[in-house]
């Protein structure tokens, strides 16, 4: 990493150096008491997901707004965010793998970790593990809801496995009924159906295990782009929603709802034009090392005279109207087209407010793969 | 990060956790040797681009074996290559913004630094920097040959600006050629023409130059996908190839011509299979936090019958012909569709030989931004 930083505490705006990754405080606490105030007296919790963050700070400001914990993704995020104070944590995805059941029941020593299945040879692993480390997690059973990508189908192959889960030193808590690409279709009429059919699928599911007599306290998923669907439904009770402390290009592409909420964009990447040979082009030092591009480019906020066509590992390229429209060393903040790749770019965020640098928070989660 | 590693010196490879990055250090070393062999004996000398793997511990390896120095982007890179003891470095790109030359004047105290310039702006900041810290840098005017990125266009404006270099406490040290699309034109008769018309260009700017009475030493640029051209051009004597040592699927796709060296694949994304729930795809642990996809997905190494569709934050979804083509826990080997990116996703190297760990090379040099 750079032995040194882009910014500390008190600089102005001006002087941040760059690419870096700057949140804007101000939008950002908007985010989240916006999310905080969609959720307040109705009968479902919040467990904010970390992953679109990998950032303590941030993880401890939605808890203390009412999320009941987070989500991630990793054990070793998870293992970061116990280090950090974080006492209630879903690894929302199935562990396989011998090193990752140790480390995840060491973390079941110090705060309430939870899990996925979608396979009964996952179920008998971590039960083997909880009896020979006498600890225990909470095991949500994944149900493929639209995503298609893990999660076993609706229906009675659930029950099957809950009874394996309820057998065992294991805690069943619910069922994972998230469904992803739902997030970023661009109608709220598609995102509605797609949400009302997944509700409809994890509700049967739900009765189907019910009736072998074994509650499901749990029904998990939803994020930014369908949280209220997922509130409103009458079956999910608890919502994983990541990317509205932040918002991306991807989401803002989304059409609103009459209902939606207006989360603002956050989270900028601070680049500066460093070529500037025509006047056709500016060259900025924001490329796939600084925006991850697997959502498309990013946008130049505010700039709509200005257009991010393409990346290259180091090197952004942006087409100008004219000479005159930017000027060599110019900076320019860009909406990345994704937070969470994005954001595991970086080692800190630099948080301003009132052009100035109020704290550089750690992207402590940054990188923790296994 | 991960408050853990994902294998340790002497583990078997088998039991290495994932995702992990790994260098297979036979075929590393291999691609070294072919490099090294490919350009003894020429009028040309290899500055190997380190910002292809951003570790120290493969830097002075290459120049162990005949390379003046390393390329970079950053200077912030530089810096963790001037501190692991490397002590010639170009940083092929333009540097703009007070921070940063005043960062790069104190690696000068160092290190021999180099630093292209494109414009006369730059040129006059960073001669007032070595005017005030009594340090210097080598200057290198980029001339764009084709890749329409940075650069100055070929011709009489590089004279103009070779006269402010020399008339500075600056050193001129020549003319930055590297032609980046070309590197990946698929057939050798394209990537032929590309160099050819990139020759002339660097060598018409260098005659008007030198008609100016300013002798242009060097002339720098090629890549992995075209050395050779520059190689046995007669005009380019600095060559910055940075692929060779891993190769990844994009350069992989090149076909290569009769006398085009076989460098080897060496970097692998170690991937587990964590979902099989149907016959057709298998879900591995590796998505867009393990591999980069703006050069397209990855290659699932020698398992042609698997193929690897698409890639989420931590998932990508491999189609698989039948139920029995991969297991649950089962181990794969990704070949990155571009190295560079996805190198920068990783803390560190896991180095295996004879179904071995035989080291952790840190990647000092990952998210190196600045």
């Amino acid at each position: 990493m750079s032995p040194w930083k882009a910014a500390q505490a008190g600089d102005p705006v001006a002087d941040i150096d760059t690419p870096a990754l700057v949140l804007d405080l101000d939008a950002f606490e908007r985010n989240l008491k916006r999310m905080a105030d969609a959720l307040r007296g109705r009968n479902v919790r919040l467990r904010a997901h970390a992953k679109s963050h990998k950032c303590p700070e941030i993880a401890l400001r939605q808890i203390a707004l009412g999320a009941v914990g987070i989500c991630c993704q990793k054990v070793s995020e998870a293992a970061v965010f116990v280090q950090a104070g974080v006492t209630d944590i879903l690894i929302s995805n199935e562990i396989v793998g011998a090193a990752k059941i140790r480390h995840l029941m060491e973390l079941a020593g110090s705060a309430r970790i939870g899990v996925l299945v979608d396979d009964a040879s996952q179920i008998q692993a971590l039960a083997a593990a909880a009896q020979a480390s006498g600890k225990s997690v909470d095991v949500y059973i994944e149900i493929d809801v639209g995503a298609h990508r893990c999660g076993i189908p609706p229906g009675e192959e659930a029950a099957h496995l809950a009874e394996l889960i309820v057998s065992s030193p294991l805690r069943f808590a619910g069922l994972q009924c998230y469904h992803g690409p739902a997030q970023h279709l661009r109608t709220p009429q598609e995102r509605t159906a797609a949400i009302r059919d997944a509700a409809e699928l994890a509700l049967w599911t739900k009765k189907i295990i019910e009736a072998h007599g074994i509650p499901v306290e749990i029904i998990a998923g939803a994020g930014t782009g369908t949280f209220l669907l997922e509130r409103d439904s009458g079956v999910y009770n608890e919502l994983q929603c990541g990317s509205y402390v932040f918002m991306d290009r991807d989401y803002g592409e989304n059409t609103r709802g009459p209902d939606d909420i207006p989360f603002e964009h956050a989270l900028f990447v601070l680049t500066s034009v460093m070529s500037r040979t025509t006047g056709e082009r500016a060259i900025v030092d924001a490329g796939l090392k600084a925006s991850s591009v697997d959502s498309g480019m990013p946008l130049v906020w505010k700039r709509s005279d200005l257009k991010y066509l393409k990346a290259s590992d180091e090197h952004g390229v942006i087409a100008t109207p004219s000479p005159a429209s930017v000027e060599l060393g110019e900076k320019l903040m860009l909406i990345p087209g994704h937070c969470d790749p994005t954001v595991n770019l970086y080692d800190s965020l630099v948080c301003v407010r009132d052009g100035r640098v109020e704290a550089l928070w750690p992207i402590a989660a940054r990188g923790a793969l296994l």
